[in-house]
């Protein structure tokens, strides 16, 4: 069986007022727990990236680092990490970002992506798209190029995939929840 | 070539006085970016628990899932995971543990994994211990049996591994650094 997005929809469960009243919270864990829901999911971004001319995956933490590892894996390709500030040991270079409330930060390490690399950025889902760019800045500092982000779902109505490809990054996205 | 000890030490960096000072640190990030020491780390577990009887793996935040995702994913097991307190949607359980300095909890889902699974719980590197056994606590709570703690680096003169086989869980890890 390939990729069946109903499938995996229906896998994904959807938990109403999480992490704070008024959000529909969509919770991957379950797709985790079920091997195909996973292998369908994995298989889909395997093929898309089998002979792209990626030679880096970026994965965020902590979700991202679910997905991001089984792709490195099953490529044969070197995985970067992507985290919250004070995680990663050696030289490292971070970046704030605007959170609604405040302020947050990404880092990578220093000498994990340089001039000529061609990235794959990847996170479970994209909401607002806040964390993700943070990233991709963080990428192009190092002086790699990002090719595309992709996640696992987006949510378009948070804007955040319509704000990466403003500034200039490809987003590909296996399926979309409206009204979120 | 199979698993070679002396080219996976070789990739692990060891980085002094990180998070604190006085911390030889081993940095596994390294592992991620050679996908020949990846591919050697990963397949050394899947030979291992391949027909083990194993039915879940559980993986501890963050850098356990990176190894737990892939183990599972070939494996075709359910992974599920285990989180520091606030992370996780939906009904949770939660274990407190001792720090040096205060305490700190972990988490899992209430539906994660319940009586009659045999789980292989999975974190890059035993120091203390304190997280694991915590994480053991969980999984006894719901029912299920701990066939193994299972770990890329010991580091033994911490007494973490130690500690989780007096609590009765068998301890593999393929690594160990002596004193540190």
């Amino acid at each position: 069986m390939s990729y069946d997005e109903f499938y995996v929809k229906s896998v994904i469960r959807s938990l109403p007022d999480w992490p704070e009243p008024g959000v529909l919270f969509r919770d991957i864990t379950p797709i985790f727990k079920d091997p195909r829901a996973l292998r369908m999911v994995a298989d889909a971004f395997i093929h898309r990236y089998l002979d792209s001319g990626i030679t880096h995956i970026a994965c965020i933490d902590a979700r991202g680092f679910l997905f991001g590892s089984i792709l490195a894996h099953q490529l044969n390709l070197p995985l970067v990490l992507v985290r919250k500030k004070g995680k990663l040991p050696g030289d490292t270079i971070h970046q704030e970002y605007q959170l609604e409330y405040g302020t947050s930060a990404v880092e990578m390490q220093a000498d994990s992506v340089s001039a000529g690399d061609r990235v794959l950025l990847f996170d479970d889902l994209i909401a607002t798209g806040g964390t993700i760019l943070a990233a991709c800045t963080l990428i192009k500092k190092l002086g790699a190029e990002i090719v595309e982000a992709a996640a696992l779902i987006d949510l378009p109505d948070l804007k955040g995939s319509a704000l990466i490809q403003e500034a200039g990054v490809p987003v590909y996205t296996l399926l979309a929840y409206e009204g979120s």
